[in-house]
Parts: C-alpha cells; structure tokens; sequence
C-alpha cells in the first residue's frame, strides 16, 4: 500500500474541545457536562438531518441552533452574552498536545496534508491559526464546498478530488468512529484514533487501524512504509 | 385546506416502547432508563448513517446492531437470552391507550389512515396484529420499499405514491420531532403528538398544528373540518 496523503478531521481529532466543556460548567454550574453532550449531539443530529434533507445551513449557524435547542431542553437561561462566549469557543480552540509534532513529522517524512471537516471555512481558519497550524496543510476542505456534511459521499469526494488521488491511497484520519466508519466505506484508508477507549460502532465496517492518539497514528504510518 | 388521509409513524407515535425499558430495567437493574435511551439513540443514528451512506440493511438489524453497541458501551454483559428478549418486544409492543378508539373515529369520519415507518414490514405487521390495528389502516408502508429511513425524501415519498394525493393534503403525525421536521421540509401538512413535552427542534420549520396525545390530534382534524 503506497499511502500518499493524510486527511485529518478536525473538532475532537485536530482540535480539542474539551475547553468548551469547561466554560460550560462555569457558566452552568453542574450541567456543563450535560450542556456539552447534548449539544455536540444535536449538532451532529442536525448536520444529518439537514444533509438527508437537503437543507444545508452552515456548520456556525447549525451549532448555534443546536445550543440554543440544549439549553431550551435542559432548561438553562441562556443570555447572550453566555451564547457568545460558548461560540467563541470555537474560534479558539487549542490542538491536542502532541498534534502539532505529529503533523510536522508527517509532512517532513512526505505526506501531503489536509483537513476535511463539517466546520465551515471560517471556523477552519480560525482554529488553523489558534493551533499554531499554518503552512502545514495543503488543503482545508470544508464541506461547505458541496453543502452536504459528513458521511454523505459527495463531502467525502473532496479528498480524492484536490489531491488527484484515489481514496484508498489517501488515509483518513478522525477519533470520530462514525467519520471513520463513513470515511471506510467510501473507500478510504482509514485510522480511528480512539481517544476515549470507545467501543467500535456496529456499522459492519472495521477502521484498517486506530490507535489512542496521534503518536500511535505516527507508529504506524511509519511501519507501513518500511 | 381539505386533508384526506392521515400518516402515522409507527413507534412511539402509534406504538409505546415504553415497555422495552421496563424490561431492560428488569435486566439491568439500574441502568434500565440509561440502555433504553442510548439503544433508542442509536438505533435512530444508524438508520441516518446507513440512508447517508447507501448502506441500507433493514430495522430489525439495526435496532440489533444498536442494541449490541448500547450494551458493549454501558458495560452490560448481554447474553443471547437477555437480546432475545429485548428485540422481542418490538413484536408485541402495546398501543397507547387513546390510539384504537381515536384511529376507529378518524376512519368513520372518513379519512383515509396509513403508516409511514422505518420499522420492516415483518416488525410493522406484527405491532399492528399486536396492537389489535388490523384493518385500520388503507396501507402500512414501510421504507424498507426504497432502502431509505426517514427522514429521506424518498421514504416520505412513499405517502403521496399510494394515495395519488399531494404530501400538503396528507397530514403526516408523529411524535418524533425530528420525523415532523423532515415531513415538513418534504412538503406534508402535519402534527406533533408531544408526548414528552419536548421543546420543538432548532431546525427553522415548524409544525403545523401540535398537541399532547391523539386526542388532541382527533379535535384539530375535526376544528379544521368545520
């Protein structure tokens, strides 16, 4: 297998948001934890909704929507300044640690890179730049190209089509077991980093490898090359 | 605006599976409500999955797959009995109480009813025996036909096609939500049965009309009659 391009999600693979939680927690105390699971559902809920329907919005717009639900449901008074503030969130979160190392050492050893994410062009920018991330990437494909999110096959097309490559030469990379999952059966090269030690989705698909962080994606892309 | 047939989803809506978590309560002392919920979740999420990705398999499967993955997640050690048990009550799951009574006098004012599932004909044809239906409705359509779940247009489609009615004559009633959403985005007239009381989707549609149980459903047909 001659592996040429790594294409990485980004929210939870990239980019941690775990500090979403946290300012969740102090603007609710007690709920944060309940607030930041239910809306990373109903975002997640939504973006699938609208694809299967064809009534795309932008992922900034269908994460607020999906706030405001969560709080309505959890019966939080939301004002808008803590709705800006959890917003704003997204526009600065941080990489996981060892992520910048990994992606450096990748593109030295070769690889082309890029992110592939539901993120909206915008959000993507934003948090390329509060990573620390510039300069590493070929691309930054946004979903918003197609207007249809993850797993539809025509967000997953974007990957083969910049690169001029086909997808089972290209590994796709999320600690989302569903973008995985999607990502295996369009026909990419897949590696699952299971960050939290979750169980495998009963989808009928393996990932071809995972790992617990993107150490581990490093290990083993370099033991597929020697 | 003159309706002339009425569209139901099956569970939840017609049928109660209140009595899965019961018994998943009596398996798993506990973490009854926890199971129920999660299953419900993902059952729901891998029908979405599967539409996205051109990987049909039908309901009874992935309400299986869904249940496998909800106990390996919640640390359940489900052995084959206990899975036999739970899948089984999808075949002999109880009516809520007002539907027969409000069903029968939907059908004398001369509605024409059908159902509208993702449920497989199989499961559909033994809730309906089950729940002692038999007879009431013109069609029970399932979207097994097209080997897509709600909320596809291809699966609403299914209404239209055997009526030979356009969608805004058919009401479509649900108590899902999500499923009133979709049904409105594909162009239905339609009613939320808000069981739970849940706090309407952040998705920029609206139902048409709304209420707590059938009965409710049964005064807004009759209202718009008059």
């Amino acid at each position: 297998m001659t592996l040429q391009a790594i294409i990485f999600d980004a929210y939870g693979t990239l980019f941690d948001v775990y500090a979403i939680g946290a300012l969740a927690e102090k603007l609710f105390p007690g709920k944060g934890a309940a607030l930041s699971e239910l809306w990373r559902d109903k975002q997640i809920e939504y973006t699938r909704l609208r694809t299967l329907c064809s009534t795309y919005k932008p992922f900034w717009e269908v994460t607020q929507d999906a706030l405001v639900f969560s709080c309505r449901k959890l019966g939080l008074d939301m004002g808008l300044e803590a709705q800006s503030q959890l917003m704003g969130e997204y526009a600065r979160l941080q990489a996981f640690p060892e992520n910048l190392a990994v992606l450096q050492q990748l593109k030295q050893d070769g690889f082309k890179l890029a992110i592939l994410s539901n993120g909206n062009p915008q959000m993507l920018e934003a948090a390329v730049q509060a990573a620390g991330m510039q300069g590493l990437f070929s691309h930054v494909l946004s979903v918003d190209a197609v207007k249809k999110y993850k797993t539809a096959p025509e967000a997953y097309q974007l990957g083969p089509d910049v690169f001029g490559l086909s997808a089972k030469h290209i590994l796709f990379v999320s600690s989302n077991c569903w973008d995985v999952c999607g990502a295996s059966w369009f026909g990419y090269t897949t590696f699952w980093v299971n960050r939290a030690g979750a169980p495998l989705e009963e989808l009928g698909v393996l990932p071809d490898a995972s790992g617990r962080d993107m150490n581990d994606l490093l290990s083993h892309v370099r033991q597929l090359k020697t």
